[in-house]
């Protein structure tokens, strides 16, 4: 049953590369923008074309529900996400939305034809702000759904212009008051975001375990000046206190190789002029660990390294969590039913630890929880360049789809 | 005379005041911005109000011409910018202007009360974009007039948005095509940006020299990737290069006391998403030294130092210079005149060095030019508290009216 779904497949995903397409070959798609909007409105076409039941929460997380089983039957989910980075990649998210939708049709078939008796029914999701890349934190959408971030909080988180999502989601017309299906069993195909596939010529991965996360804003806060003739030890410069931490959140990581990933990918100066000593310099630090006793000593050390970065430059320091995500472990009978099927289809399934958050680990704690996952070329992910080979596109969605048929055919607890 | 331009020059700078006037009590009016028109609009106003003869060139400066001696006559010129910083100061620049359209009014005035007689015509003039905020280089409407750079070159400046300075210019209707009076001798009054006047209780300064400086625009590329499992060594993080070079350029400054001023004041990062491995970063690096010797170490370190924080993370770097200033000192027999005219009003003068750029180093090539220099409180400049005192500001305005009177009635080799 592979080539339907993986024709259809094709087909959608391509549909969602011309949204939002940039120049380099990726996609700009932040959460909430117009582009993003425009992709939700080809999930939905494709959703209520199937006859799915389409609810849209007050995050603005979408799910089509396929009542393959009946009213009241319990609920296998599938799905990721249609935001984008800024200048990101066409896969990241994409792929997972357009497969789960794709695998929904092909088992919709399958019932039709007679070949699948289902006793469970199949939803596709489509998470709300997944890249934490417009608005902080990531996992947004999903951690409301799974509780771990409130509704009002979550409403309220606002971009670099001051537009809050809650704002954005009604500008988009993806502000709901439907409720989401619950969910049984939760399966996300995604791209690696790494090169462990790639450098090992391996096609089909899950991801068995996920780091911990802790993520900080922090914000140094000094006093405009000339640059010209405030004399030098008079300056409270933002930029050097937050360029100095910058510089301490590498040595870090270089400090633990392989137990800590550690960086700071954005900053906001004011007033940004050549000629004013900077006022206000705002950073946005990610420490990641698989080790909780290494994610508790980085933060300290960032506690400290931020401490010392403003007294060195006359500074006021103001840092807090944006996110916090310990580290753990995807279902384990998903996994093993993944690398079943995976052996089905003449291929051995590498487990790997995913180090990048993903919704499925906001529904870890929700219900068991799985990751599929197929190699990104070079590793490349975030950036436009990130790319996938359609062979092991279609590899995934067969995968995804022979996973969600086991799952409705034999049921949750099988 | 002192009065009338006191209380002249009181209106025009609260006028000034309140274009683009901020909530902390600054001005937000970058050059060429709506703003930056509106209060050249005020200035043209006040100047065909006066008779002046009003010339706008190709680079938006303006210039008004009173033929307080006649056709032919040399011209004594005196003026600043109407540009301020992104929320700045209301005095920087704004001062200098409006006590130069009020001291050529109170020359007028004594003209035609007998009082004076002028073998000299009076020009107040208005620079574009002396702050370099929004457009590098600084000093570029006097530098073009100057002929230290060219007309195109200038023009097709852009800002951070892309916009070039021409269509900026023409947006305000200040593209002209006049051509600006030659000026015999060149007076700019300014406040000291600085805290010499202040801390020593003095009132009224002139700058006898200025610092060289060398400012360039240094680009770091790398490669944009996943914060998260992209593997630390694979890393080519702009910003980590950036943030290297931000505390390298400090250290320079700290190294050699009193004889170099450094900084970074802006920095651009892409996509500066909190979780994408940036992949460029451009910084906007300062260098200025009364002392040539050590300017030309200092480019030299800088650029051995952006080899190294290039080199360190993986990173291509592209550094070019923005604007290249040689130290230098202003008119001995201007300041001279000045300390003379300084003695009879009951003060003595200052003589300070000037580590800002102004436009009178400009004009410091094209004429003999001086600057006429009052306290800013507390040092403060490019802030937008930035304040000098009514009573500094009616002083240092009575200074240059005798001066510009002086030289209108003795001419200008007296």
């Amino acid at each position: 049953m592979a080539e339907p779904a993986s024709a259809r497949l094709h087909g959608m995903l391509r549909a969602l590369d011309a949204v939002g397409a940039t120049p380099a070959g990726g996609v700009h798609r932040p959460a909430c923008t117009a582009a993003d909007g425009a992709a939700r409105d080809l999930l939905q076409t494709w959703m209520r074309d199937a006859g799915m039941q389409v609810a849209i929460d007050p995050i603005g997380n979408m799910a089509g529900l396929l009542e393959l089983a009946g009213p009241g039957a319990p609920v296998v989910m599938a799905g990721s996400h249609l935001d984008s980075q800024p200048q990101g990649g066409r896969f990241d998210g994409a792929l997972g939305v357009a497969a789960a939708c794709a695998a929904a049709l092909d088992l919709q078939d399958q019932v039709r034809a007679g070949l699948l008796r289902p006793c469970c029914n199949v939803a596709v999701v489509n998470w709300t702000n997944e890249e934490g890349a417009r608005f902080q934190p990531s996992l947004l959408g999903s951690g409301v759904h799974a509780g771990t971030l409130g509704l009002q909080e979550a409403l309220a988180c606002a971009d670099g212009d001051g537009v809050c999502i809650g704002a954005a989601l009604r500008d988009i017309g993806y502000a709901g008051t439907g409720v989401l299906p619950h969910a049984s069993a939760y399966v996300e195909l995604h791209v690696e975001c790494g090169r462990v596939l790639d450098d090992a010529g391996e096609r089909l991965g899950v991801f068995t375990r996920y780091w911990g996360a802790a993520k900080q804003r922090v914000a140094f806060i000094g006093e405009a000046a000339h640059t010209g003739p405030t004399p030098m030890p008079l300056r409270r410069d933002a930029l050097l206190g937050a360029a100095r931490l910058v510089c301490a959140v590498r040595a870090m990581a270089d400090a633990a190789p392989g137990l800590l990933h550690s960086s700071v990918g954005r900053i906001e100066v004011r007033p940004n002029s050549p000629n004013v000593v900077p006022a206000e310099a705002v950073t946005f630090v990610e420490l990641r660990s698989p080790e909780p006793g290494v994610l508790t000593w980085a933060e300290a050390e960032l506690a400290r390294q931020v401490a010392v970065a403003a007294e060195g430059a006359g500074l006021r320091a103001d840092a807090g969590p944006v996110d916090r995500r310990p580290a753990g472990a995807f279902d384990a009978g998903l996994a093993a039913m993944a690398e079943a099927e995976a052996a089905a289809m003449g291929y051995a399934l590498r487990r790997l630890d995913t180090v990048a958050g993903h919704d499925a680990v906001s529904m870890a704690g929700l219900c068991p929880s799985v990751m599929l996952v197929v190699p990104s070329v070079g590793g490349l992910c975030h950036n436009p360049a990130e790319f996938t080979h359609p062979a092991d596109v279609a590899l995934g969605a067969e995968l995804l789809t022979r996973l969600l048929g086991r799952l409705c055919r034999d049921g949750i607890a099988a």
